[in-house]
């Protein structure tokens, strides 16, 4: 057994520990946010696909403007902003990456409310935030994040819920169970490991609340399985990539299981198959997945909590993939577990 | 001669009328833009690429908040939200495409103050905006934007420049005689052409401000030429991607003569190199020329405006890839010039 099937097993303990240790924090948030207008993510890598599910979460859950930073404003650029009505949240497995850390003192200067979300409690980055959320994934020993990155989505659900009108507790609280639940169904696997093994180009497809989740298939497929693999949006797709589309193509199509994509999505199947493409439905319903050449379920949760069981059937997917083409799923080639994105600068 | 060859060719003065047309407008542009805190981009495709290159931009040259939307929030998901401290920029040549002027109208309705940034000045989105910024690039007949795209680019930078402390002004008035003399040199295009063409893996990667042009030289290789490629940012391409770089690659790596970014961009060309890769310096300085295979040289201007000039190399090399290939470049196979993203949803 690998470390990275460990780590993807051990995700139903994490994400509980991880949602009762953060619950308790809402209040916190909530007046950390007082007054702020605006949400602004920090991150990179997987972490990066996480404040996307982030950025999404906090727009359609809590009506609050949210979006991603560039960190090169603050590290390369040295731009003026003024923050004053901005939270931002920065996210880091590690919290020791240079430029994360760096771009989140550059916004605490420029005014903004800093909110760390990191599994290193100690890290520069969660003692220098003006409020730490600390996941609970335990040390994450594989490069490729499993459940350090779940335990995010976990920390950003929490957060949209704090700064949302509604509740999403109760069925933050089912998460746990249906990601167990997920992780006991390998139905399709093994159909899905064999097409992807022999693709000779992939791509992965979600939009909106699952486009996080896209983003990070593509991600991981290429890093363990070191095949380039792309993540992009269907209203993307078809401005101009489609054009690529033909029968030596493999797309994964995410969606959950319901939500105003799914039509889109489902279509989006349609139309692939018509240009001899092969398709993976990863979640979504009996449409998309009788629309598409192999499914792979994801898990009973509503679109705005969908993206934390959805990367499972995935990861899944992806360690089997990466041991059927005689690669180590632990260590993949070229990537160190904390990531410098300028080599040579100072930290 | 192609029409695309044509249209490329026509840039310098398309731009010239452009800029001559816009920089009357900008102290409307700076009234409409009073005490708004945030500027939003809305588009799609080569647009969204535009827009990428203005958010950068108003960020460092302005240092305004800006961001680019996610369109579904206001086509699929009806989110709430207050936009009363927004300017929203939405680009599109055509001005037609329904997502776009969807969005703009609920931008409107959520209190933001509206720009339409577009080829069609009786469109809808121009007629729907506050105000419009009628690009004057005439009519675009080939499918693969050229034309187009620099005028949004002026226009992008008109508008910074109106919400901007300092001028663009007198560096502005140089880029259509820039334009012309990038055109004039076609050193190193037959080899780029050569080696493009038997690649099996291509990539695009810049950072900062050329990060649109960056991406925007991958979606034209992709939609024009029928090959797979990815743009990305270079600290993006650290986070994993890099582990799929291998000998069957060509990189493309995008930068202005001078700036933040240089200095980074020539340590990935030696990385790079060092993987196995091959690669093309679009713009940079000798350093980065000399670190790369070949090189197409970009056009002198600052960083902050450098994206008008750097994507003609781009054209060019692009144009006559696809007659290489035997591609016909006005009309890519499966693209339309007005791309509706939900193909079957109404209007």
């Amino acid at each position: 057994m690998t470390i990275m099937a460990d780590e993807i097993a051990e995700q139903p303990d994490a994400t509980a520990r991880t949602l009762d240790a953060l619950l308790t924090q809402r209040a916190e948030l909530a007046r950390l946010a007082r007054g702020r207008r605006h949400v602004l993510f920090v991150a990179r890598g997987s972490s990066d696909n996480a404040a996307v599910y982030g950025r999404y979460l906090v727009e359609i859950h809590a009506g609050v403007g949210a979006t991603l930073a560039a960190p090169s404003l603050a590290t390369h650029y040295g731009a003026t902003r003024d923050l004053s009505d901005t939270v931002v949240v920065s996210l880091s497995q590690s919290g020791a990456t240079a430029e994360i850390v760096e771009t989140q003192a550059w916004a605490a200067a420029s005014g903004a409310r800093t909110v760390a979300i990191t599994n290193a409690g100690d890290s520069d980055l969660a003692t220098g935030a003006d409020l730490a959320l600390v996941t609970r994934a335990g040390p994450e020993r594989a490069v490729p994040a499993t459940k350090s990155y779940t335990c995010q989505l976990a920390a950003v659900a929490v957060m949209a819920d704090a700064l949302g009108a509604g509740s999403l507790e109760p069925e933050l609280s089912r998460v746990p169970g249906e990601l167990s639940r997920v992780l006991d169904d390998r139905d399709g696997i093994d159909d899905v490991v064999g097409m992807l093994a022999e693709a000779p180009t992939t791509l992965v497809s979600g939009r909106g609340l699952v486009f996080g989740t896209a983003l990070e298939v593509a991600l991981k497929l290429e890093e363990t399985c070191l095949k380039p693999v792309r993540g992009l949006s269907y209203a993307d797709l078809r401005h101009g990539p489609i054009a690529v589309v033909d029968p030596a193509m493999v797309a994964v199509l995410v969606a959950a299981q319901d939500g105003p994509m799914l039509a889109g999505m489902t279509e989006l199947a349609a139309d692939l198959r018509d240009l001899g493409a092969r398709t993976i439905a990863l979640g979504g319903d009996a449409g998309l997945r009788g629309a598409c050449t192999h499914a792979l379920a994801g898990p009973d949760l509503p679109e705005v909590l969908a993206p934390l069981g959805l990367i499972l059937p995935a990861q899944l997917a992806v360690e089997a993939l990466a041991r059927t083409l005689g690669l180590d799923p632990d260590a993949p080639r070229g990537l160190e577990k904390v990531t410098q994105t300028d080599p040579s600068s100072p930290a």
